[in-house]
């Protein structure tokens, strides 16, 4: 190592290119991963660092620090690769086992795995449009919170996005939605090289990018030279002044930068160089330093981040003393943002149903959901276009609007994938998001909600609508495979409640599930208010209706709408003499989780003749039927018909339940 | 009805206020529907159906025909009295059982359901993107197959698109696709009526949407009266003369217009009029006639387009006609786009592969999709920018161009979900296209599946990389819940071939299912070669090893990579001196096709010690584990590593699945 002291020039090029130096090691060393953008974009990433940004690597997780989006996730090693030089908890040992079993570095940066990583990437789009989430959640919690003279909330939004970002529909979207409310502390640097992995750009990818962000109402620049440090921080200079409205700063920079063969060519995006070619590389960057080392100077120069960081928290915390002092109130509720942890929801007074009436468990939501927005400050949210069918206002409340974003109504407008992502960037920044949309129209969106369950965030989604019991609006709009699709889905808990006092209490369930995102299914049309035991629904299944003598012959499980008819069944059957029992089952993954004793006092393995009733796909209910058992449900695509028109001719009635039960209880 | 003659401008306006007094009926029969847009636009819709485009109402499936898309499908009352109105077999009393229980006027509407109905929509954003996959199929068709003198293909492709479809991302990656190819015969009128269902369109959309198009590489104009009949007309010349770029034309609409109250505002996007509107309404429209009816003088002119219609029929005929005896190899690959029906596979000759080697699935299906591409002349498709990597380029072939749209390769960018629509559009319009990506990013283009599952149309999914066994781009890019959420699709044929032989019989099922889409799920890794009898995969599972001595106790059952693991727990089981059957199930619908018979051959009853194995979500496999068998599956996410490490920490192990084995055994 040189021990001659290097220009700030000098270090700064250095500095970059013990950036690429790592990228190079750590692909080599796995033998897989993406080199190319990090080579490419590794002065980008310096400028955001080293220059433009306000963190502190000892205190990642400070509130008021700038957020950091590589929504180009591939290129994960120029995020680690500035997390360790920068001095965040990220061992060299870390970089030397990137993508392997255990390590804090893999392919694609992970969110509540690798210290510094603000959320998920990979999944192309999806970074910057959570991004947009993020400075949506600054500019709300800043109009909300932010007293004269006390800037507790005042930060930046800090993006590196691809083509293939730009390219995804997603990005469009809450592009859109950025510029329509004026996110001025969101820049997103666009790593322009040309190149995508079919071959360049101009195979597919030939419009006018800025023109168009220009057309949603964003700030725009170009730079000519990726390599040119000066002129990105000039970029992202005038990017910061521009505090109306959100800037894209298109980089034009080589893919690969330094590899002599292969810069510039699709090759180098996903495949490491190969030896010679990596030491090829390194020889033309300058690097003479063995692999997996830093330099001492690059090393010194690249901890004065942890000095700047430590400062600027310190001032910020002042600020925030004072704020608390001055607003208590206030900041116990900024507190619970910045912390996260269980809500308290002492106060929450959830809506009680009489039973005897009929309310669709939509409405029933609204006035649990509006409950739920009294009792926690921290919910927000909205629906893509369809507040007034999904039933998501919060009263009292305003939506955002551009100039002011203080209020708790998200407008998302017909944009179901960029609000899952708007949502999870909500999340990450400490809020309580809910979306709507209706049911069938979760496919739009489910990229994201993948990411809020892999990033165990507590999004809500109110999917309404969520049967061919919606009627007239037919198949396009009447979901089948949707409810048994996301149960699929790890980590997240699906709800599909009975009657509006189920919706109640699946609102609570979802409320004070904050590491997890919980969807609710709801139906449009009116079902009949049930007498639902307190506790219910967060066990996920419970006895709704005894057999008569308590000993059941047989069991019918039900969820949501299907329930009513599973009970006017059990009548029918009860009349035959056969002792039947109820079971309303809201949740698969609920339910699942209870012990096995409680399950057993639900569904006896013993009583072996049984009916599932759901109106929706039938793969899965096997679970539950068992063997001997019947599935009732909806193997094919719904009509266009008045919802209980539709519901009879495709079998939901008590004689196709009664003639599934007979069926079952013939084969014991 | 008025028996004095009207004039020509007063027949058009009386013709549009015809469609318009429609709309009210049926919407105002059904108690149901979206009132809104019809009346808004109907005066496009007029222009469209009695001037711009050459149709044909007594033979609605021309092969010529323009093609007209209404993307805004709720608005389907437009599109039914256009139909009616010009001679379609769609009579007055479908529109008065307008959204009823078997009528042929569902909410939305549905191709293969509705005469002349090009394409199923309602789902924002699909229409105008499944329209350009239909304008690219027109562009390909006629690059490839005119000859000089002789443009047997040569129409175009008209959208009415609304506020929502504009919004929706899908619409964006699909516009700058259509402008990078420059889709020169594809128009759109845009119904920019300024409202959406939760307020102005100045809630959350005010981008300038022309400017964007532009920056796509869009003619744009703009139209300031959606009224002004002439102005519409000129603009669509306009866009007609534009043969370089495709075009967008924003028509400055009413929603709801003549509704004296209502007009111009949300409430009439969605819900009737009621009948003391609908009557104020109609005489502020000056419909005085009585309802579901039309005035003699307004038929006569509607009708005027069956004779244009048959006429440019003709002409087409005599064109064709002369082509194919010019050109009768080329007639009769055209001739099968036209018509569909089951493809000519006799000159198929798939590849095999010889047992006890190893190939990935991804890498044996590009040989076989490039025999069937061989075979099949109709076949074309391409991948989301991964086609390096799903193996999906066809040897010999090139890809469309701008300026050149014959080739056969599509790259469709980063812009999976595009794609997806796109492929329902040229499926449509008699190709067989076949797109690609990795399976955890089918989430992306899932709602244009959808549609080509309710549409039944052949579109073949090349899913790879489908499961954790992808290895070190971890969980981001891992699938889970997919194969079993796809499964629940209903119409859908999911595959997931063991080998490279099973593979080659996927593509043949693949390829022979004309009438409903496919989804191949391949591997990245290597897998053993398997001898796989001949029409295996056709039937969904098979016994692909028996146990020693004929008598099974326990089945193993698996899918793809799995199955290899199966085989090896087998040998195990049988050293234990536990006979032991391995099941291959590449297809859960195709297996639930076959005759009870061949399914207890399969999987006896009797035998009820059962082991499943795939590597992803276990709900759904008790349909074959039964009551007494074992699930071994992924019910959380994966992890970065390489892929055997992640596979084997994961718990895909020969001792795990003889562990479970001796669980199911211990229960008997």
């Amino acid at each position: 190592m040189p021990d001659t002291p290097a220009t700030k020039d000098t270090v700064t090029t250095r500095t970059i290119n013990a950036i690429r130096a790592l990228t190079i090691d750590a692909t080599q060393a796995a033998g897989d991963g993406h080199p190319g953008m990090p080579l490419g974009a590794a002065p980008m990433g310096y400028v955001l660092y080293f220059d433009a940004m306000r963190h502190d690597p000892s205190q990642p997780r400070w509130p008021n620090r700038d957020r950091y989006v590589q929504s180009a996730g591939h290129g994960s090693m120029l995020q680690y690769a500035l997390l360790h030089l920068t001095g965040y908890d990220l061992p060299m040992e870390e970089l030397k086992a990137y993508r392997q079993w255990g390590s804090l570095t893999p392919g694609h940066p992970e969110h509540g795995h690798t210290v510094g990583v603000e959320t998920t990437t990979g999944p192309l789009g999806q970074g910057i449009s959570t991004a947009v989430g993020m400075a949506m959640a600054e500019a709300h919690l800043a109009a909300r919170y932010n007293r004269p003279g006390l800037a507790v909330v005042d930060h930046r939004t800090y993006v590196i996005a691809s083509d293939g970002d730009l390219m995804e529909g997603v990005s469009g979207e809450a592009s859109s939605l950025a510029g329509h409310l004026g996110l001025g502390k969101l820049i997103v640097l666009y790593d322009d090289n040309q190149v995508s992995i079919d071959g360049g750009t101009d195979v597919t990818f030939t419009e006018d990018v800025l023109k168009r962000y220009e057309a949603y109402g964003w700030h725009v620049q170009r730079v000519a030279d990726g390599n040119d440090v000066e002129a990105i921080r000039r970029a992202v200079r005038a990017a910061e002044a521009e505090t109306a409205r959100p800037s894209l700063v298109a980089v034009r920079t080589v893919i690969g930068y330094g590899a002599p063969n292969l810069a510039g060519t699709p090759k180098v995006h996903g495949s490491p160089l190969g030896a010679e070619e990596a030491e090829r590389a390194k020889a033309s960057l300058g690097v003479d330093w063995p692999a997996f080392t830093v330099p001492e100077d690059v090393l010194a120069h690249a901890r004065t981040a942890m000095e700047r960081g430590e400062r600027d928290r310190q001032a910020w915390e002042g600020t925030f003393a004072r704020y608390e002092r001055e607003y208590p109130q206030e900041a116990r509720e900024l507190r619970y943002v910045f912390e996260g942890g269980a809500p308290d929801l002492s106060g929450l007074e959830l809506p009680r149903f009489e039973p005897g009436g009929k309310v669709a468990t939509r409405k029933a939501s609204e006035a649990a959901l509006n409950a739920v927005a009294r009792a926690m400050p921290s919910l927000l949210g909205g629906s893509a276009d369809l507040a007034g069918s999904n039933f998501t206002d919060i009263a009292g409340e305003r939506p955002m609007v551009p100039g002011d974003l203080s209020g708790r109504i998200v407008r998302f407008g017909v944009r179901e994938h960029a609000m899952g992502a708007v949502a999870n960037g909500l999340a990450l920044h400490g809020l309580a998001p809910f979306v709507a949309t209706f049911l069938v129209f979760s496919d739009y969106l489910k990229p994201a909600l993948r990411l809020a369950a892999l990033m165990r965030q507590g999004v809500v989604y109110v999917f309404t609508h969520d049967s061919i019991g919606l009627g007239g609006d037919g198949p396009t709009h009447q979901p089948v495979e949707h409810l048994m699709s996301l149960r699929a889905v790890p980590d997240l808990v699906v709800l599909r409640p009975a009657d509006a006092n189920e919706t109640a209490q699946a609102w609570r369930v979802a409320a004070e599930r904050r590491d997890g995102p919980t969807v609710l299914a709801l139906t449009r049309q009116n079902v009949p208010t049930l007498d639902v035991p307190d506790g219910a629904v967060a066990r996920g299944g419970y006895v709704l209706a005894e057999a008569s003598g308590g000993e059941p012959r047989l069991i019918l499980v039900g969820t949501g709408s299907e329930v009513a008819l599973c009970l006017q069944a059990r009548e029918a059957l009860e009349g035959e003499g056969v002792p039947t029992r109820v079971v309303s089952l809201p949740s698969f993954e609920l339910f699942a989780a209870q012990d096995a004793a409680y399950r057993e006092s639900v569904l006896p393995r013993a009583v072996r003749a049984r009916v599932t009733v759901e109106a929706g796909a039938t793969l899965g209910w096997e679970r539950y039927a068992g063997d001997l058992g019947e599935t009732i449900g909806l193997d094919r695509f719904g009509a266009s018909a008045p919802g209980d028109v539709v519901m009879r001719e495709l079998g939901f009635t008590v004689e196709a339940v009664v003639t599934a039960a007979k069926r079952s209880l013939a084969r014991l």
